[in-house]
C-alpha cells in the first residue's frame, strides 16, 4: 500500500525545497510503519497536469498504512507541509498491482 | 528515470480495464528499454486532485527513456491508449532522487 504525494509547482523552488527536505522529509521519516520513502523530480509533463515532484511512501499493508496515517508522527509532518504548500499538493493512496 | 501516467476516473472502470490491462499494457511490455512497470490502483484522494489509476515506467537513464518513447512499439502503445482514454490522462517524466 502505498501514499503518493503530487506537488504543484512552488513559486519559489528553493524554499520550497529547502523546507522540504530540510524539515518535511526528515518529519515524514518518523512516521512509524513507514518501509521506504520514493521521491521523483518531475522534469517536464507531455499530457495532462503539470507537478513539479512526487513523493511515494510505502506501507506493509492498509493496517500498518492507517496506523502511519493517524501517528502523532504523521500529524507533524501535515503540518509542516502545510506550513509551506497548504493546498498546493495533491495526497492519493493506493494498492500495487 | 521514469514515466508516471496519472488516468482520470473512466465513466465504464470495466470497460477501461479490459482495454487497459487486455490491450494498452502488453503492448506498452514491448517497448524496448523499459525494466519495469509498477501499476497502482488508487482507491481515494485526500487532498487535491483524485485519479483512478497510476502506472510508473522505469527505464535505465534518459538516453534509453528517449529512445523507448520514440519507438514504433511505444507508438502503438499511446494509439491504444488514445482509443479508449484520449484526453484522460496525465503524462510526467521525471528522475528518482
Amino acid at each position: 500500500m502505498k501514499l503518493v504525494a503530487l506537488y504543484n509547482h512552488p513559486a519559489d523552488p528553493a524554499a520550497f525545497d529547502e523546507a522540504y527536505f530540510g524539515v518535511h522529509i526528515p518529519l515524514v521519516q518518523k512516521v512509524p510503519g513507514l518501509l521506504d520513502t520514493q521521491i521523483t523530480r518531475l522534469r517536464a509533463s507531455m499530457r495532462g497536469h503539470d507537478y513539479y515532484l512526487m513523493a511515494e511512501l510505502y506501507f506493509e499493508d492498509e493496517a500498518a498504512f492507517k496506523a502511519g496515517m493517524n501517528s502523532p508522527e504523521m500529524a507533524a509532518a501535515g503540518e509542516s507541509l502545510d506550513s509551506f504548500a497548504k493546498g498546493e499538493y495533491t495526497l492519493l493512496f493506493g494498492v500495487e498491482e
